[in-house]
């Protein structure tokens, strides 16, 4: 007798095999060659439990690529260990590693051409980007509240200081995208915008 | 009889009109539409006339951008009146009005197509961006020798972070390129970067 609950985490023991599959494939062969069907035989799945979740190839690279900035929960959240400067580091490091990883660079790559012909891919991935947007502001608000930015600070242009410069490198190659460029953008960015003197001083 | 000086002004009027007939022209038609015949005409020239100081169309269009950017005697200079964040402000809001400039935006995308095809263009391009990318560094440099700037920044990070969130809402629509725009990006890199207080306090 199989108990709803294993049958669920059989489910999800498929569900992580197929994005495992076809993050894998996507960097072996390019996006172009993958098909559905190989992803299937890669995942040890049928093709119907593939079609069952998602509408198309399209669709499933999407989601390895969103799974890989979820928490186990399925949330949306940067980390708060209550050090802003610390979090924001290990966020931009984690950044500028997956920039500049191969793997990522093929998925991302494949994922944008996919997306300016597919319509519906195009909204779930700006749904997702204006998530992501937020749990970062959610980080850098509870920073403001903490006293390590200034309260003044507009979020967006700080979050666009964090971001650009490393989008621009990665983009035209213009620099190496290493850890010790991420946290001299953190560094740079939370000078730009500093908490009032007295509360630093407390 | 014609002198020397006349004639050669007779060549500077030509090449403005070749100049401009090509920035016209890609605007009006796109890059793709527009041919040296087209322009020869619209500029009141003969097509040898172009032939004679360019190879090809995307080097005539390429010399219509750097045109752009040279001050009359053919230099790549920032302004330098000894106030850092004026002259910066000044010239990241021309840099700010020119992505949001149709026209512009139709030159930067059909050159930038043309490069990928031509690697006599590709190298051009990439000498005209790195004097470009000098002339930048040098009035970031007199600016610490005035005291305006940390003698310690790294200048290429600071002109990364001045100009690649310009360039990042440009490239992705994600924001609109104004004016206050420009001067909250010079306002956030100076704070990043301040002088040492005794040179400020003086």
């Amino acid at each position: 007798m199989s108990s709803p609950q294993r049958s669920s985490r059989r489910s999800e023991r498929s569900r992580r095999a197929i994005l495992d599959a076809a993050r894998e494939l996507v960097v072996e062969l390019g996006y172009a060659k993958v098909s559905i069907e190989a992803i299937a035989t890669r995942a040890g799945v049928g093709k119907q439990t593939i079609y069952r979740w998602w509408p198309s190839k399209g669709a499933v690279v999407f989601e390895a690529v969103r799974a890989l900035s979820e928490n186990t929960d399925g949330e949306l959240a940067l980390p708060d260990t209550g050090d802003l400067e610390a979090d924001l580091k290990l966020v931009l490091r984690a950044t500028a590693a997956e920039f500049a990883d191969p793997a990522f660079d093929a998925l991302i790559r494949g994922l944008t051409t996919e997306v300016a012909h597919d319509p519906e891919l195009a909204a779930a991935y700006a749904e997702h980007t204006a998530r992501l947007e937020e749990a970062k502001r959610q980080r850098l608000r509870s920073g403001q509240r903490a006293g390590q930015l200034s309260p003044d600070a507009d979020l967006d242009v700080a979050l666009e200081l964090l971001y650009a410069p490393l989008f621009h490198r990665w983009l035209l190659r213009t620099g190496p995208l290493t850890a010790d460029y991420a946290d001299t953008l953190v560094e740079a960015v939370l000078r730009a915008f500093p908490p009032p003197a007295s509360v630093t001083a407390s």
